[in-house]
């Protein structure tokens, strides 16, 4: 039996993405996002919802390029702490001691600690209302040399990514494996 | 060290949502999705992101009406094989033996068995490329009264969502606890 909890913004699970952007002294910032999610695959396309009073906001809307970083477990009080904090008040590369890190495929920095990012070009703006939705197509998929497997596939439990729950406020790490994808191609109810 | 891997849609981790849906002879369906995820908070939305192939982007454009449902761990089999066969083929509530029930909020059904329940109400449509994604705002949301604790919060230990990791193909559990969000408010670099 289902209740209702009215309008919320509660989904399973949250990514959390770090957002790498040059402000207009062409300082390097981070903040951290759970709203967004691959939106294309042809042409490759991440979104991120942003409001418009963040400083990464006008960052992008200025050099319409960024980066999205997926932090490892050992990062998540730095991914935590970017995303309280503003780029106005505080260099939060330089706060961390994180290591900025030009992309040579968009003009944005990425986080040399993190194992994943994604080189982003501003594809489109989607205003919704508190919040505006960038669609950026991924030019470049960067990842660090010891998270790839002998076959050079990204692998999850080198990566070792995590997620947010906005019901709990609480972030999690990634579990065991189930099953794999595209393997139940016939089915017989239980009923 | 990084290295380029070149453009793929490569983020940790994937989503994995059910989509509910009528098509034009009133027939309920569900299909699998894990490009996207909440896109604004105020109104409250989802992204999801759809081929224009699919039976469901065209059961969302005549009604203007889904649902996105979070799968337990228990039916990552059903939720797989959602995915994969089309509704233009095979009714999968009775496949499955799920049970379809119609939202009081929109004009869709959701899955009884799943846990939780975004009921979306069609708000944008954006096209991008290859996929087109749906914003949908959320009406209500309604969770299982046995994945509530005691203050009436969903619990995640209960709801035990799932999600997928698109380099290998495989779908993992949600794992343990980090740290609580939004506490890190001041940092020390370890340099």
């Amino acid at each position: 039996m289902k209740k209702s909890i009215g309008q919320q913004t509660l989904v399973y699970p949250h990514p959390v993405f770090i957002i790498g952007t040059y402000d207009i002294k062409n300082m390097p910032n981070i903040m951290a996002v759970s709203w967004g999610g691959i939106c294309c695959s042809k042409p490759p396309c991440v979104a991120i919802s942003l409001r418009k009073a963040t400083y990464t906001y006008n960052n992008i809307m200025l050099n319409k390029a960024y980066t999205v970083n997926i932090p490892s477990e050992n990062f998540v009080k730095e991914a935590d702490y970017v995303g309280i904090v503003s780029g106005r008040d505080v260099n939060k590369f330089e706060s961390t001691g994180l290591t900025p890190v030009k992309s040579t495929s968009v003009n944005a920095p990425y986080v040399e600690e993190f194992p994943l990012t994604l080189c982003c070009q501003l594809l489109k703006t989607v205003e919704i209302g508190l919040h505006t939705q960038f669609i950026g197509e991924i030019m470049d998929v960067l990842v660090d040399e010891n998270c790839l497997d002998e076959k050079g596939k990204p692998n999850i439990d080198l990566i070792k990514p995590f997620c947010y729950d906005s019901a709990t406020k609480n972030y999690y790490s990634i579990g065991s494996p189930l099953i794999k994808g595209f393997s139940i191609k016939e089915f017989k109810s239980k009923k």
